[in-house]
């Protein structure tokens, strides 16, 4: 590309020349907004790919509670957006994408004109704090761009970032009290003791240090930060809004609200005084560290020393062009945002987790060095060891493999000696069940021809599947399951290990260690102790052996299972559906009750209890905005029937996909969602990570070109797809009839091209 | 010594042998416990010279506040200990000695047996938690080393630490319920929200690590441990009492409360189980560290490898038999107690803050390493700077000058560009007036001919004597006072202020900065501005130059002092008493005053104001337990009877010190008070600190031998000194007639011998 410049720069423009070779820009198709209204729980803002900072606006500052107890309204602010609100109380530089809890909402700033207002006010009561007014018409959401009007003070905001920096650019007009506002006590699932400690200083009239201190879903979490502006304040001031703080140390020394360089204290705010001519631009770039202000200040100097606002957005963008580019598709306009927006949501988590340098504090909270790999973070592993990391395995292998070392490094750092569960920011939350992360591992030992040091991953899973006093593993080891009554989850959480302890065999297996490789298949089958074939359903079972009696098959509450209820669960054995289809009673049993799963009629009274989803979210009793299913749609495949697979995916894309604020159905849950959209528009799924196998389905694109790391690329055609079209009649790989249900992870990264003949009739 | 054991070690014992030529175990003489009844404030626990650890029981955890108010008890509890109490609630790893407000009390360990009690309980109900009953009759408290009998339990504890590392030894009954409780809750001056955070890491089952976070006095202070105990517990446990804590992240993953090695909360205790046999020791290492846990192992492993007791006790002995013997005196028993007991308080502070590499946590809250020197901290300067950092000049000049490299550190990494007011790990919390490190550095520069960097600490002393923001230092500046209505301290801070400016000229002149030394010259001359010629005292004076009308000489509350009234603070010219002598009317009617200060009869309501003293404090209306009037008595010697100084300051070293647990009669202020002890005894004392010049007195010993740095020694005789021979008929320096009142730092330098010829009359 560099010697194709310098041929043509001496006459005509580069784009013009090359035009005709350029890739397509694909960041039209990337609408960040998706997901944004009701479940989806994504958020509009500003992010590098994967990047540390998330910079986006926040809606609302919804408190955790309200007269002392949980307030329901919390949980739509999971990502600090809500379509549907009129006003934005600021911008802040750190969000999960997609999560069903939360956390995060880091150091919000917000520019405002006139008198200065230091409390965010309430959406009801227009100008009745520092928080705006905004439309959706000045609103523009792109990857690694977010452009807003804050109409109660004719300020046009923009926001760009670099992996370790938010950059924000605001337009002002002229004023003489023009002010930009720190606010270190917003955050998202604020409660009153939420915020810890924070600590700032005022190294000068452009730049400050400081950090926060957190106690939330990550209980022990600090976030470092250096911020800089690229007009001196003439003045700033700070307000502490502690309950109490006994001794700040001033007695009369100085004037501690105005000018003070020096403040700490658990809820503070600051604002910092300009004075502005009309359209005078006013930057502020503010970068983040989980090591020290040093940290940040570091990341602000290498990532982003300069302040065109413009260039830094033409690099972000121009890297999510390239991460996005790996999967170049022929499809429908509409196809193309589902399909780009969700490979964009898949692609921005987990996140990295270290400075420049490669410092970051460990769960042991101590700084340590990642040793050549980029360390990261926020392991949703409960919903992602399903479809994002077989993703990333197939179109980000070095990310995923360093994702890996990152686990690797937690299990290190482990008091408890354990793989992550669901981590962020140096802390364990423990949500939700099972030891995923072996999944992860044994996906990519299994898949990986160049595994380093897979014995003491081998280990670190062995380990973890072996701490007795884990929920219920005691038990489950002694038993082969979880007594009902030790825990509210007995058998997802049974289900679940014992998917998890065949993946840790199939990478002993791999690996050589037949011992381990016995030891684990064998608990693999526990989930066969909790099956009850009086009634053909998982269930769950006393200690003494016996099934519990109070027991609804639809129901999920208590009844010993967690974002899915007994109909649902008794199909997750990803890893044996053959054997799972013997034990419900042979193919057409099975069939009929896969049926039954997407065709019924759910009672109001169970979807009340379904979590994490809205009513679209749910077709029949087969709810797609919670995980435990996903690979559901699949296992047709495993029957005489498998034209169901291919016409229940097809639904579920188009029923549970749209390019719409309110396009996705539950949350995305850190891109699981979106990595399931992905695979299935592709034509196949990872039924059972661990496995080399995808199942196949029915490609919703006309062509996908996939740019693997090996420099070979695998190419997927439909044949005639559309609406309709959506049978599989023939499907050929590299010219050659594929007279099976699955393609391998070889064949995929071989290069090549599989072709599926598409059809309107099974 | 070692040689000469080896010569004799074959046939006697070596004291036997060595006796004659072996210095004299001053130890005897050393009595911690001095101090501890009522208002000394010092601790009888266990630390090394200048140690980081100060490990000593404390008798109380009396709250803060009580029903929202604050509880004047706390303040008898400063330093833990009061030795009226009959309970000791635990042993702590940190205390301010003397001072006279507080922090600290981090990480108290309480060894128990029998029913396991996480409340300390009250002292008013015995058993009512794991505090026990403790007898002074069982008590040994000696330089490092401490001993006690816990009598609910029956177990023998004993203390002693290195500079990093606290050491117990518990000697258990037999029990099959022993315990250790570690109480991260326990703290001084400990109010609701001190604890900001604690995390703990249960490594293995010896080996314990974690923090504390706390803000008290020290806004941000940290507190990372390791510990370690010389037998594995067999179970252990914890409770949080934390108000609440939203999420901890376990949702039944794991008991927390049993055998969980992975707490953090903002109130918790936990307790180490094991079974003993009768007589078993259990020894605990507990090693601090300011940076992290893992500054705090490398600080245990480095200094206490092993686990011998009494090694340790005889090695951190020796090492105060070395420190303390760098003074030997002769006198009699009681005055050898208080004189070396002196020494020792005076030794105690400030603590050394560092790691064994060098590495603490700055005021900027990073972390930075001590390049060539030690770093200290708990700078108490409004009381030091007058003798303890002037005593450090002459018998710990290294330490004082790494003293001096801290503070300068500190004003590197102060975020208002000042150096210490009044410090401690790493926090400035602003207590008293002036800016009296400068006069410290002064002193230094002054005194020393090899002072290094000397502009550059100049440059410091110039830039905290112009932060115009800081307590009325602007107007200071502008005006040449500080006008009463914007400081409720503003005639003794304006008198500290020129004493501290005259400093500076001081330490200008030395280095040659003559425009510097005109400037803080005529700085030092605002002491007149406060003083009110129609009635001879200094006086508030408003912003229109104007005195104020309502004023009462003998009040300090509100009335433009602090610690001392106009009566007091008339005097405090500590740099030219001649001057001062002159605007007070010549020396009859300031000999008049001064008679008056130490007769006067001081009306109750008075008494009740005067703060930090108990009424034996009181001499007169000269308050000795503040520090303002500590140069007052030598102040004789500028009238014509400076045997009123030997009278008075004879009279006050009788009076005031006793070799007793009430011995100290107002608070030991961080070794001002002890310092001024021995400096009083040794017959001179450093009137204007920043002057080469020591003020002679009345020596109270017999003999005193310095050991100076240079290898040269300093002796001072006072012939036929006693109770009634206190006044000086004749002075000698190394043979020659002293015909002066003074002898200079370079006299003492120098080495030699100073002989006073004492009589019972003047």
């Amino acid at each position: 590309m560099r010697r194709l410049f310098l041929l043509c720069s001496l006459t005509i423009p580069f784009f013009c020349h090359a035009q005709s070779t350029a890739p397509e820009n694909i960041l039209p198709y990337v609408h960040p907004i998706v997901g944004t209204q009701r479940m989806g729980h994504t958020y509009p803002g500003a992010s590098a790919p994967f990047g540390m900072v998330q910079l986006s606006p926040d809606t609302d500052t919804i408190p955790y509670e309200q007269n002392g107890r949980y307030n329901p309204d919390v949980y739509k602010y999971c990502a600090g957006y809500q379509y549907d609100d009129k006003t934005i109380v600021g911008f802040s530089h750190t969000h999960f994408s997609g999560t069903g809890h939360s956390d995060l909402g880091d150091f919000l700033l917000m520019p405002t004109t006139g008198e200065l207002k230091l409390n965010p006010g309430v959406s009801s009561q227009a100008r009745s704090g520092f928080r705006s007014a905004f439309s959706h018409a000045t609103e523009v959401a792109e990857a690694d761009y977010y452009k807003v009007r804050l109409e109660d003070y004719d300020i046009l905001a923009e926001l760009t970032a670099t992996t370790r920096v938010g950059f924000h650019q605001y337009t002002f007009p002229a004023s003489e009290q023009a002010h930009i506002i720190l606010d270190l006590m917003h955050g998202i699932y604020n409660y009153e003791d939420k915020n810890v400690w924070s600590f700032v200083r005022v190294e000068n009239d452009t730049l400050i240090t400081g950090y926060r201190q957190t106690n939330g879903w990550g209980r022990t979490r600090t976030v470092y930060f250096a911020m800089t502006f690229s007009k001196p304040f003439y003045q700033y001031g700070s307000h502490s809004y502690s309950r109490r703080q006994v001794y700040r140390g001033f007695w009369g020394k100085f004037d501690q609200d105005h000018n003070f360089p020096d403040l700490a204290g658990r809820q503070l705010r600051m604002h910092f005084d300009f004075r502005t001519r009309q359209g005078e631009k006013i930057k502020c770039k503010f970068a983040l560290s989980s090591v020290s202000t040093e940290g940040a200040l570091l990341n602000l100097r290498m990532e982003l020393p300069g302040w065109d606002f413009e260039e830094a957005r033409r690099q972000g963008q121009e890297a999510w062009n390239a991460e996005l580019g790996k999967v170049r598709i022929e499809a429908g306009p509409a196809e193309k945002v589902n399909f780009y927006t969700s490979l964009y949501h898949a692609f921005i988590n987990p996140t990295v987790y270290m400075d420049v340098d490669g410092s970051y504090r460990g769960l042991d909270q101590l700084n340590h060095k990642a040793d050549g790999f980029v360390n990261y973070t926020t392991f949703s592993l409960w919903d992602t060891h399903r479809a994002l990391h077989p993703l990333f395995n197939i179109v980000q292998p070095r990310r995923n493999m360093d994702m890996i070392r990152s686990m690797l490094v937690h299990y290190q750092q482990s008091a408890e000696h354990m793989l992550p569960i669901w981590s962020h920011y140096a802390n364990e939350n423990w949500c939700m069940s099972g030891y995923h992360a072996v999944s992860v591992i044994a996906d990519a030992i299994v898949k990986s021809d160049n595994f380093s040091d897979g014995n003491r991953a081998l280990d670190a899973c062995i380990a973890t599947s072996d701490h007795r006093s884990f929920e219920g593993l005691g038990a489950y080891i002694d038993k082969g399951y979880i007594p009902a009554g030790s825990s509210g989850t007995s058998v997802s959480t049974t289900l679940e290990y014992a998917y998890d302890d065949w993946c840790i065999a199939q990478a002993a297996k791999k690996l050589g260690r037949m011992d381990v490789y016995a030891t684990y298949m064998k608990r693999s089958e526990n989930y066969k102790n909790v099956f009850d074939p009086s009634i053909g359903y998982m269930r769950p079972r006393l200690a003494d052996g016996s099934f519990r009696t109070e027991f609804d098959v639809l129901s999920t509450n208590g009844q010993g299972f967690i974002e899915g209820n007994a109909w649902n669960y008794s199909l997750y054995v990803p890893h044996d559906p053959t054997s799972l289809i013997t034990m419900l009673g042979g193919k057409k049993r099975f069939v009929a009750h896969l049926d039954s799963l997407f065709t019924m009629e759910l009672p109001d009274k169970f979807f009340a209890e379904t979590e994490d989803i809205t009513r679209d979210g749910i077709i029949g009793n087969y709810v797609h905005g919670n995980e435990p299913s996903h690979h559901v749609a699949y296992l047709y495949n495993w029957t005489d029937q498998p034209w169901k697979t291919q016409e229940r995916v097809r639904m579920i894309l188009e029923k549970q996909y749209h390019p719409t604020p309110d396009g996705l159905g539950g949350n995305d849950d850190c891109g699981q969602m979106s990595a399931w959209y992905v695979f299935t528009a592709l034509g196949f799924y990872p039924v059972a990570p661990g496995s080399a196998d995808y199942s196949l389905g029915s490609p919703a694109v006309d062509k996908a070109v996939i740019q693997l790391d090996n420099g070979k690329t695998f190419t997927v055609v439909a044949k005639d797809q559309g609406v309709k079209n959506v049978y599989v009649k023939k499907v050929t790989l590299n010219g050659q009839p594929l007279n099976r249900r699955v393609i391998t992870h070889s064949e995929i990264m071989g290069g090549g091209e599989l072709v599926f003949y598409m059809s309107a009739k099974h």
